[in-house]
């Protein structure tokens, strides 16, 4: 397994493990230098908090962990495009690199109320560099969403 | 003075209260029916959450409150015009009024490492419909940028 499936892995298990407790379909790692900085399912219902996405978690996360703000090289393994809020908190956490697996239009397609601004039309529009690789285990991604759709508690936002 | 003033002029004391504690100058409100819901000021480097900006933290202040997700009908009223973070992230809330003093550029202007796309552009490209007014209080907004200036402890991010 290369690297960048191992991450996407963790962050898939993370997702799913999230759904196992009633939550939404996303989850997400951070990895800097090799290693594992943080690691977060979505907790938007959990704590009746509509900016605890999964990236945005992490991003917390990280922060506390390392008593930073800045995770200049850290690379973010996402099971979904990150929407316009967490694509832009990675911007201000000097995160460059992303790897997602599902799109934006996927989870808009599953019922949430995506603001359906692309992560590439994020960068150009605010001339941002930024390296994004979308794709990555896909088929695993998506099926995080179907197995949340056949979960009696499935609730978009 | 007016209802609009009233709240705008709430958020700037909240920022200014921020500053004095080695935050930075910004400042949010939400109100929802005539009613404060939330009121914060940025708490990024007193929590290292890059997150951390006014809008966010009022808006989970606001969900933990009330105990919801979407506060559809309330209004935002910031200090500076919400970044793409914050402005995404009152897409997810349902807020769609939002009166705002200082801009991005202002923001930009004092050092911060701002994602320069505005609130009407994120609006357009994501195709939905905002109430924005800018440059409501403007002068007093601007004027908390400059106290954080001249405070010894000032730091952009």
């Amino acid at each position: 397994m290369n690297e960048h499936d191992r991450w996407m892995r963790l962050a898939v298990r993370k997702a799913l493990a999230g759904v196992a407790k009633g939550q939404t379909p996303f989850g997400a790692a951070i990895v800097r230098q090799g290693r594992l900085v943080a690691c977060a399912h979505n907790q938007v219902w959990q704590r009746s908090d509509i900016t605890a996405h999964a990236e945005i978690s992490a991003l917390r996360q990280a922060g506390r962990k390392l008593q930073t703000l800045h995770l200049k090289g850290a690379i973010l393994y996402s099971t979904c495009e990150p929407c316009p809020m967490c694509l832009s908190a990675c911007h201000w956490a000097q995160i460059k690199t992303i790897y997602y697996g599902a799109g934006i239009k996927d989870a808009a397609h599953f019922g949430f109320n995506e603001l359906k601004i692309s992560n590439q039309q994020m960068a150009d529009l605010g001339k941002i560099k930024l390296e994004l690789h979308a794709g990555l285990l896909r088929r695993e991604c998506l099926e995080v969403f179907q197995v949340w759709r056949a979960s009696q508690a499935h609730q978009a936002y």
